[in-house]
């Protein structure tokens, strides 16, 4: 009898912030593929007697290509194991699962996806940024860093000035960059963001700033989203920020502390 | 000495989609504040020795206001409760956690946001929807159906028309006067959509139309979201329906049932 593939999400990091059906299929799965961005402490949850490979792809070194990871999920599956395909944050936001679900199928193998805490909610979290506030911010966009070039310009430039809250995942390293192409497509330099590293991580880090102050801030460790809109100036505010555009560092337990100066 | 206020994301029903985070504060909990969204089988986890309260508004009848609601919630910490505001989804998307984190902080009130799966999500894992796909959708946007009305009008036509994944929260009981607002701001009647409804518990249902087939459709029960976009076509293959644009019901133990012609 063949085994069947669960896409579970590992969500951000903080192994508390797996589902309880998460952790359940981490224990009970004969086999686990896990990438990069899932955290250590929630790979600790997974049954020592189980199969465990990182398939992961950090920084474009291609150890495993895309078409390997979804043979070998088959071929696990195939012989009646019960894979748990390991992604961090969600599975089905930018998460390659579409083309894994894709091979599962043309190969007549069951799965099912389990949801996970994508990166923009977790950051948010981390930071108190509501990502909709009635009246001021009625839509969230997820786009990515690269979304900006080539083919996608056009649609682009619509999502960037339609006034939704936007979460930028992976915005690469070139800050200054992004913000050009941010101003490029229509935002003013005095639009609020905050930079949120390793959300959820004991490491991680917040700065509020905005565009024109993106320029000269130096990159913080991947991986980081950014949120970008007037809601942000709000969480400057929750975070006990007493001045606009002044970053600042937090730390886990508490999340407002002293206010560094850029 | 004061307790604390923890924003917590309830998952979309199924309990165990909850976060373990979450489960471990609804378990210590001396006081919880619940939504109408939150499902009795969450509620069940929270300690029987905790005060309950219902604070939701349903379908427009308010019981208790926003106002209130932060009154309650600064009242239960200030007499040291450590309180739990569990609201569906996640607290930060089209929660009101926006306001609350400022009336707790107006008050001098520790909190915390723990987030939690947000309906989108929800429903594409139990649709098989790849939110991303790479090449052909590599933005989602998360509106409402009200979005679509008054001031908000420009920026509902960039955004539907941005080529993004669009996941459309209350999308409201006229799925009709739905559609006719999709397609003035410019989209083509036959864009693919989903309907889910009750995403994760037992009585869950999806359908898969496009928006000319989404004006004879009945209302399906609440909350539901729409997920429109090209990728859902491939949802569509991926639950096996023969034809695109044939509607199928499916359960939630196997997600593939045999189409109903529309």
């Amino acid at each position: 009898m063949k085994g069947k593939v669960y896409l579970v999400g590992a969500g951000p990091g903080d192994p508390e912030l797996l589902t309880i059906k998460g952790l359940r299929l981490l224990k009970q799965a004969d086999a686990v593929l896990y990438d990069d961005l899932v955290s250590p402490e929630v790979l600790d949850l997974v049954s020592t007697s189980a199969l465990l490979q990182n398939v992961g792809k950090r920084c474009g070194k291609k150890t495993i290509t895309q078409e390997e990871i979804n043979l070998r999920m088959v071929q696990l599956a195939e012989v009646g194991l019960q894979v748990v395909r390991l992604k961090g944050g969600d599975p089905l936001v930018f998460g390659r699962a579409g083309e894994e679900m894709v091979a599962l199928r043309n190969s007549g193998i069951d799965y099912e996806v389990v949801p996970g805490i994508t990166a923009a909610l977790a950051a948010a979290g981390a930071a108190r940024i509501s990502l909709t506030y009635r009246k001021t911010s009625s839509a969230v966009v997820f786009l990515t860093g690269q979304h900006a070039s080539g083919q996608h310009q056009e649609d682009w430039h619509k999502l960037v000035t339609s006034g939704a809250t936007l979460v930028i995942y992976m915005p690469g390293c070139s800050y200054s960059a992004l913000a050009t192409r941010l101003e490029n497509a229509g935002l003013n330099p005095s639009t609020p963001c905050a930079m949120v590293s390793r959300a959820t991580a004991a490491d991680q880090q917040l700065r509020i700033t905005n565009l024109a102050g993106l320029r000269s801030m130096n990159p913080l460790p991947a991986p980081s989203v950014m949120v970008i809109g007037d809601i942000v100036q709000l969480a400057a505010e929750n975070n006990d920020a007493l001045l606009f555009g002044a970053m600042f560092a937090f730390s886990k337990d508490h999340a407002a502390t002293e206010g560094v100066t850029a």
